[in-house]
């Protein structure tokens, strides 16, 4: 891990070099040969005589000890060709950035615009510019061929296929043809913004691997850009798949800016919030146009998804009064009280339509929010929350009909005996859409812990179905996240979706679990670090009660010492079993050449019981 | 939170003091009025107007101010009135200490003895002392009242029954009847060894609140008597419900000793290990009598509970040979060595009825052990996991036959689908008798995170029947746990055990997640913290971001900032609601009015679309 220099006072520092023990390796296409399709590799001990363990890999560049990281300049702009050669778009000159974009800062505390400004890119006038649309028409592109050579993880033979996937469809391998029908069924999205040409594409739907969100931003409160790219690069380190862009504060357009130039996987935000930094936080202020005027900005910049609380409607407004916690979502709220104040129906169900065209002009894909999700246990499934799931149904089906990609937000606080009444209701009133939860937790009870009370709920929602799981940090309920709640998120996250991948039987999932379970048998100590989702973490838990090298191949741990290894007998036991079979073997070779002379005098000693109980 | 100073060389440091923000209470009994059932009582702040909120304590007299805590004279011996006032024990002389009990340590090395040896109880000859046989015969114990009103935790009106408990038949309200026909019937049981008067009765079973227990001891390599007594108290402070000292290093009778003295909650053991202690580590070197020797030494000390691995039967071992993680209970691998080195049925097996006469002479419960549990995902509800414990179905009703109660310990490692299995299996072949279940981890693939890994499967084997919850730290798999390490496994088990009993639909679970989420939702930061499973870690979050005292009382939080918190618009919407609903009461009114003399001019204006999407 390297902490590279800032390039300037500005630019902000990012951990760069690959995680111990990996190295980054890719794959090419077939049909696209040039893609570059990134993943990470284990490499065993050379004792153990083991195969490498490829892992998904959404870190990008940042973990290529090959790629040279400028945070000032920004990715790769891999996609720009790809889109171009689509040739259904057109170079435009791009929405003027207007000093309310970022709240009105004075020049002395705006954070810099990021410096290199890249041509905007929109559909062609009639143009649908979508990887729906595309796939609609039969077309494989290249976004396609990657994420399916992605979902395969360079593996050759068939892994274990034992699970219960409640009707999902997980083929064998993922072709890019599969990849293709199942987005032109809008079972699944690519969210690939045509101006995020950094992006390293990934899908997200009930057939390919579980993925997880991380959120960052600053708020009025705290945090600047710095600290936000940095969360970026950390998050996605350690395996968030896409990140959403929460910010609130001011330089809200100058630090998204930072964001996605930096970003290989998808970004999402929620335009309403900057919207409402527009009418200075005042939700009565806000107007379609400005709304409108927000999306475009954002579609300009490259966001791939974007929250949109169409569903909170005015007629479901009534249904929360009663509720132990009213809206708890942001966007809800703000909706509800633009709604409440005009006494009209939500802008944004009533523009529907228009937002549908604004975002197939970019292939922003749509990120239906669930502003009425329960924000308590006892809120969970109650009137509001379902008729506003019903609403996204409707939307979802509208948001197809304009060709733009579509998942749908999911709960919020739900006890474990509700949840797949939860699932069940999405796949049924929003067509197999994918569906987007957060957690859900589990117990109100456990502020500080609310990584752990979702993630019960988020492993569960993910089993049944969800696509991806919105990560909850420790500071939940409590503060903003920082560097290090934004690791225990995810890698909280990461082992909820792993932990749904091999309920639902995925064929692979437990190719990683068995690697790292007969390095933990045969006491490879690194390797069990290394096949982990925080190598660090692990062998730092294991050093602070044996820290000498030489434990690291040590035959024992700290639980039990030198003497009373369970795993060492275990393999004691084997090796006896092994002669005793060798001696029986020859004992039934024996037998069997008396058999052969019409002899019986050898019993086969195993598998009967010995001895009564006395 | 005070820490005393110790009141010798050897007396170890423990925390005391009530939690921030709550207050001992205790409720006294009906048919044994000096009961002094304990609780903690969080009261909200009084400008909510809301009650006091009750919460089930193991915490014992260490977080009651009023209680003089001398860890070298040990808890007061409440229950050794009970005990002797059935007039079925009688003080023996007790088994003399042996130099192996502490592994022949040297003098200068010894954990010095506790101080105050009280006079050892056994039942009078041909005596059955346990709580199983005095519910057969119909007797209501004080330890069955006791354990009646702490389960009802002091609540008046019935709670919110809202859950899937899968057969379980949990009572609106706990009576003492219930109790004794739930341990009558083997369903649940009382751990309370009759020579543990320090206890504080708790109850285990289907139909009761999940528990939780905590694993400390020391091992050859790490940690002391004054690091375990300290553990004890840290773990009881924070929720757990028994505690098992796993202890495998030297010293570990006089270690123990300690541990029970001043444990209010049960303690539970694995004598195997200490058996094997005496003869120097070498499993082929154990004998019965040996062993025998261990449960008559620990019976007398008080333990409540004893881990029997007698389901590791010599024609099941061959089963493991094949897996991915073989033998991974410690007690199921040295007994698995046993047998193969000796190629006999193993003692624990062919002894189980002597076993069971030792243990209903001190009313010391079974916890028998899955010594073939799953060690990984790959080697989950396997033949060799099954056959054991169909073996441990036959053994629950020999030693029911014998008087004595019984738990069954169930895995492990086990993905999210084949959990249920487990449980309906255990209930199916054990005939309900309570399980207690390692987790179950739901991967393999996050050493360091497996507390959540487990937490995962304990919330859901808890909400599918099992009775109690083994915790797991983060140190699982790489190291012992420290101090830190107890908390953090203790509160995510907690939650996990409340998120079990809030969807089996627990009469009164959800009282503290709705007295919580109304704190939250009204800003009432320290409410939310003390109503929380660890009000430290809250507030410690909370002022990362926002430190000032002026904060806990600001009606917004960092993440939003002061102008855009979403819990504040709703109270907007909520008092505009209340206002509109007024005014159209009026106009219904009105309406009625007019309907009265014939005429139909005002139209109710919710409820209904207002404008389409355009």
């Amino acid at each position: 891990m390297n902490k590279p220099e800032p390039q300037s006072v500005f630019a902000p520092q990012v951990t760069t070099g690959p995680l111990i023990g990996s190295r980054k390796v890719y794959a090419s296409g077939c049909a696209h040969p040039d893609l570059r399709v990134p993943f990470r590799e284990v490499l065993p001990h050379p004792s153990a005589n083991e195969p490498p363990v490829t892992i998904y890999d959404p870190s990008g560049p940042y973990t290529d000890p090959d790629a040279a990281i400028d945070i000032e300049r920004g990715l790769r702009r891999t996609r720009e060709e790809w889109v171009k050669a689509r040739g259904d778009v057109e170079e435009i000159e791009g929405r003027a950035v207007k000093p309310e974009d970022n709240g009105n800062i004075s020049a002395d505390k705006l954070t810099p615009p990021f410096p290199k400004q890249p041509r905007v890119l929109r559909a062609k006038a009639g143009a649908t510019v979508t990887q729906l649309e595309y796939a609609r028409r039969g077309v494989i592109t290249p976004e396609m061929e990657f994420v399916a050579i992605r979902e395969n993880m360079r593996r050759e033979a068939l892994g274990v296929r034992d699970g219960e996937s409640f009707g999902a469809a997980i083929p064998d391998f993922v072709t890019p043809e599969f990849v293709r029908s199942e987005i032109a069924r809008g079972r699944a999205i690519i969210p690939a913004n045509i101006n995020h040409a950094e992006l390293e594409p990934m899908i997200i739907g009930r057939n390919f691997l579980v993925k997880i969100n991380a959120n960052i931003g600053n708020s009025a409160v705290t945090s600047s850009m710095a600290e936000e790219v940095d969360k970026l690069v950390w998050s996605i380190r350690h395996g968030a798949d896409t990140v959403m862009d929460l910010s609130t504060g001011r330089n809200i357009h100058n630090i998204r800016d930072w964001i996605v130039r930096n970003s290989p996987v998808p970004i999402g935000t929620v335009p309403l919030y900057q919207a409402l930094e527009k009418v200075g936080g005042v939700a009565e202020d806000l107007t379609w146009e400005i709304y409108r005027d927000t999306l475009i900005e954002q579609a300009e910049q490259g966001v791939d998804y974007f929250t949109v609380h169409a569903g909170v409607r005015l007629p479901f407004i009534h249904l929360t009064a009663k509720r132990v916690t009213g809206i708890v979502s942001r966007g809800g709220s703000i909706m509800a009280k633009w709604c409440l104040s005009h006494h009209k129906e939500s802008f944004l169900y009533t523009h529907f339509k228009d937002i549908c065209e604004i975002m197939r002009a970019y292939d922003v894909s749509f990120s239906l929010g669930d502003g009425l999700r329960p924000g308590s246990i006892a809120d969970a499934n109650d009137a509001a929350q379902f008729a506003e799931l019903e609403t996204l149904g409707e939307l979802t089906k509208i948001a197809w009909a304009h060709g733009v990609q579509t998942m749908i937000e999911g709960p919020g606080h739900v006890p474990m005996h509700k949840i797949k009444e939860n699932m069940d209701k999405q796949l049924e009133v929003c067509g197999e859409a994918p569906f987007y939860t957060l957690g859900p937790l589990t117990t109100d009870i456990a502020p500080g812990y609310d990584h752990i009370t979702s993630a019960i709920g988020a492993a569960m929602i993910g089993w049944f179905g969800t696509a991806m799981l919105c990560y909850v940090t420790p500071k939940e309920h409590l503060g903003l996240p920082d560097r290090d709640d934004v690791k225990v998120g995810v890698i909280t996250y990461k082992l909820a979706a792993h932990a749904a991948d091999l309920a639902k039987g995925h064929p692979y999932a437990r190719l990683r679990d068995d690697a790292l379970s007969r390095a933990r048998f045969e006491f490879r100590w690194e390797d069990q670090f290394n096949l982990g989702l925080d190598p660090d973490t692990a062998r730092a838990y294991h050093d602070e009660t044996l820290p000498k090298d030489a434990h690291k191949t040590a035959h024992f741990c700290s639980m039990c010492g030198p003497k009373f290894c369970s795993m060492k007998i275990t393999q004691d036991v084997r090796d006896y079993a092994a002669k005793k079979e060798e001696a029986e073997r020859g004992m039934e070779e024996m037998s069997a050449k008396f058999k052969e002379v019409g002899s019986e005098i050898y019993v086969h000693p195993t598998g009967e019981k010995r001895e009564p109980i006395d």
